[in-house]
């Protein structure tokens, strides 16, 4: 029995063979999934080198991997006030035009730092020169800035993408995978995957202009690297080039598409993140009822070594399945009583709002009877009622797996969607910007959550919406029916990433998974040049058979003319 | 340490909830790995009932499942009589005319015993009232022949399929996953999928032709759904209900196509199949390579409780990665020295061949210094040499993990393609009807094998072959490569087979995994609507803008007109 029981173990040691992995990351809260899935890689041995800007937000050092830095020409003041400016945007009531314009005026100036950031990095002779002698095994990178993989091109590491989706769907059509716009709604449509014929329409056209949309998003990136690369090269074409894409997407909240077989799906790897003694499926009365096994709470990380018997199962760690909540957050919610808490942030980019629609905000929580965990560094709104605790920072993914937690008021960030999924906490959803508003849209049409607009919410429609989702049932069942398909997997998804992250740099890349579809273009991949040989075939046979008809008929008539004519001839 | 050794096993203790599963299997090879996945499934305690006609094959009775038989208007003699002939075919050198008849006379033959089989059961009033009386969570079934699916929809219960494909790509349309001609070869194309553009006229081609080809293929069964579910059924809309698809594929042999997210790859689930004991991704070196633990060969199954200390680690049963081999083949195996074995095998199917072509294949395996063992139970050649050892049963996968098997001569039926590639040994194959020429196609231009046209080969061709796979390192390397690959997995295929099938039975189904495109039609699903909704919108206001032109020219003209005419006639 026992046998059987450890082998599983030896298994995963076998396959950490230590290599050396060159990190590209994303600013922001791309990050932090990304670190997760470091940790793991860190410990199990591999080397990790990150290299990031020395002007830059969460991006931060630790112990599991070595932190490279290199210069750019803005400081981190800008990036911040950057994100402050868009955060704000969101929150402004001017009119639509004015918005428009201030927004587009901020996505041009983050294109230009993010380009800035590439071209200081590749324009950087001496990290080159270290990229290039450090002979890396892979590149783990985030697609949304294609540094990252120009790097990968110019120095032929294989790549291994990390991300939730690139806009205009470029890395669906990057990986060459099909795309039909009949049922796969475009991001920013809000629409599901069950469309009316209006909808369709519209999807089509969005789907029609997404490539030049997007030409001028990343064309400062395709420039930059046909300069380096010194060849003609699309941002498409440049991500054609990516071994294996961790998508952090699961089809419990994502609609079911057709995908390519070197697309890894790990939604959910940033919750309930495995730490090495933890037992994050498994809850110990399940294990009880197992009759025969002894489930001893020690760690032999931490007590002597003492003799065990076969059916002794040490667990020590198994209430690390979430960190345990810091003292102050547990004195909290166990002050809440029988009502229990309700989390809520607007994600790692927005701590503050403006003033009114704090008060607002204030007014609709101070009504409910539970206590509400508030992640918000902006001044203190005057109306505080006691049931609010302001916090500059909350555990979010602890406090979610919380018994005592009611409900998550988000702006519909992915990761946290995901962590509410997991959890089980039904959703009172504010996007903000991005992907958030479609989001917020697929969580409400599965029931698990209710949407609000944060520009024109009442107070009063907040508070109504949280009532709902924390005191009708329905909601809980289904974020609870959710969370049941989300967690039932074969494998957790951080070890899925972690086992292709070592895949590509255990052999080089994954050229067995790339699809021939690459080494075609768009006329070919549409079989147009046959269709159009057939239909030319078939015209010519046609026109042939049709003029050897003809012919053959005129030979008759005129046989038949010349025959009778010389009969009526004969006649005269 | 022991605590983080023994979780994984506890995780796969919970998910063991026991529930109740019916299995409708395919006769002949395909039953072979689905049992593999029976066996996995009865011992994680779920309750098994196979249901088979009383006339069969290889479908036998077991401890691991109750096996429920009902009557069929043929004879087991018939359907073994149906296999001879359709075997005896292949090696027929008839003109192709009649070989063509042949084969479709017994194609025929063989449909009609599937309907009748079908027909038998459905029409079985004692057995459709066991299986309605019996509540069943979930049908497992081989789509080759729908009768499963059928019962799945006439009583609601969810189905996973379990299949390597179904002819016409009629999976891959049911499951409506894009199937692009130009890169994905059809079945008996024999192309790769890099495509010349003669190879893509005709991929289409056969891509276009398929559907006729295969509604008389499927006809019979589609009247059968038709009459007895009581609505129009096409063979696609039977198949579209499957909630997953668990396909006997690999992308290190097949070609990576588009897919779905409910296709579940368990390519290599046949070989290396997972022992209760058994240890098989490491070996024991591997393991005492990482000190400080001591591996007992021991095993509580078998031995008395005894106490441990944490770092002893029980393996007993290390040995069992695969079967010992029977002792017979163990002493030819030892006794053929430093030039080790070949294996030789066309299949459960085909086990005798025509006196002439034993006696050419006989006089070519004689040439070569290995021991050969050949699965044969026709008439002994009369030029037998020494090294030729006939057996009428051997156990394949075993045979092709020792380290003395040198090469395997195959059919290549696809359970022993990747027992092949699970295995690392080389192949020659042999290819005699169904997807074999399209399997050994594969193998070949992988580098991993050479392919013999059964009819048309001489003895010479044959050494030759054997001996160059043998001797040239680079079939040795390429398969050892594509077995590296696809060894390199983060979960065994038997385990996601496994984990899927208990999935659709705990959650009745996976309905979060189905495309929305299921409710398309064809035009819809193409857009073809949308774009002559837009078409037409284009050229109504081409039209409303010429006209309005053309009306406001001639009214500028008709002015024009007007006003030179007077002066016209004031000049004159």
């Amino acid at each position: 029995m026992l046998a059987a029981v450890l082998l599983p173990f030896l298994c995963c040691l076998s396959s950490a063979a230590a290599g050396k992995l060159l990190v590209i990351p994303m600013e922001g809260s791309h990050w932090l999934s990304m670190k997760a899935v470091l940790a793991e890689l860190s410990r199990r041995g591999h080397e990790i080198i990150v290299i990031a800007p020395e002007s830059r937000m969460l991006v931060d050092s630790s112990a599991m991997y070595t932190l490279k830095t290199y210069p750019v020409p803005f400081k981190k003041e800008e990036l911040q006030e950057l994100m402050h400016s868009l955060a704000l945007d969101t929150f402004s009531e001017k009119p639509f035009l004015f918005r428009f314009l201030n927004t587009w005026e901020n996505f041009r100036k983050s294109s230009a730092i993010f380009k800035a950031t590439c071209e200081s990095l590749l324009y950087n002779k001496e990290v080159m020169k270290y990229i290039e002698e450090s002979k890396f095994d892979a590149i783990l990178t985030d697609p949304l800035t294609p540094c990252g993989q120009i790097i990968a091109l110019h120095f032929s590491i294989p790549t291994v993408f990390f991300l939730r989706g690139v806009p205009c769907a470029i890395d669906v059509h990057a990986a060459q995978s099909p795309d039909p716009p009949s049922y796969v709604p475009r991001v920013f449509s809000l629409y599901t995957d069950h469309m009316t014929f209006p909808q369709r329409v519209k999807n089509l056209l969005i789907s029609i202009s997404e490539p030049f949309l997007c030409s001028t998003v990343f064309s400062s990136f395709e420039s930059l690297a046909s300069d380096f690369l010194q060849k003609p090269m699309t941002i498409t074409q440049l991500l054609s080039h990516g071994s294996i894409w961790l998508k952090r997407i699961d089809f419990v909240f994502d609609y079911p598409v057709p995908v390519m077989p070197n697309m890894i799906f790990i939604g959910g790897v940033n919750c309930g993140q495995k730490k090495p003694l933890s037992q994050r499926d498994v809850t110990v009365p399940d294990l009880l009822s197992h009759a025969s096994i002894w489930l001893m709470k020690l760690d032999f990380a931490f007590e002597y070594p003492k003799p065990l018997m076969p059916n002794m199962i040490a667990i020590g760690g198994v209430n690390c399945a979430h960190e345990k909540l810091p003292q102050e957050f547990e004195a909290i919610v166990n002050a809440s009583g029988e009502h229990g808490i309700v989390v809520f942030s607007l994600g790692s980019m927005v701590s503050e709002i403006p003033m009114k629609k704090a008060i607002e905000i204030t007014e609709a929580l101070g009504s409910v009877p539970q206590t509400v965990l508030w992640r918000y560094t902006g001044e203190v709104p005057p109306n505080l009622p006691k049931n609010i605790k302001l916090v500059k920072w909350l555990p979010q993914n602890d406090l979610l797996a919380h018994p005592k937690t009611r409900a998550f008021i988000t702006h519909g960030g992915s990761h946290g969607v995901y962590e509410a999924i997991c959890n089980a906490v039904p959703m009172v959803l504010m996007p903000l910007f991005g992907d958030q508003m479609d989001n917020a849209k697929r969580i409400e049409t599965r029931g698990a959550g209710l949407t609000l607009n944060i520009l024109e919410m009442t107070s009063k429609d907040i508070s109504d919406a949280l009532h709902a989702v924390i005191n009708d049932k329905k909601y809980k069942e289904n974020i609870k029916r959710l969370s049941d398909l989300h967690l039932d997997r074969p494998i957790h998804p951080l070890d899925l990433a972690v086992h292709w992250v070592e895949f590509v740099m255990r052999h080089k890349g994954a050229p067995h998974l790339r699809p021939a579809a690459h080494e075609l273009n768009w006329i070919q991949y549409h079989s147009l040049d046959v269709i159009a040989f057939l239909l030319a075939v078939v015209l010519l046979s046609m026109f042939i058979s049709l003029k050897c008809c003809l012919f053959c008929c005129r030979r008759c008539f005129r046989k038949k003319g010349r025959a009778s004519k010389p009969t009526k001839s004969k006649s005269h």
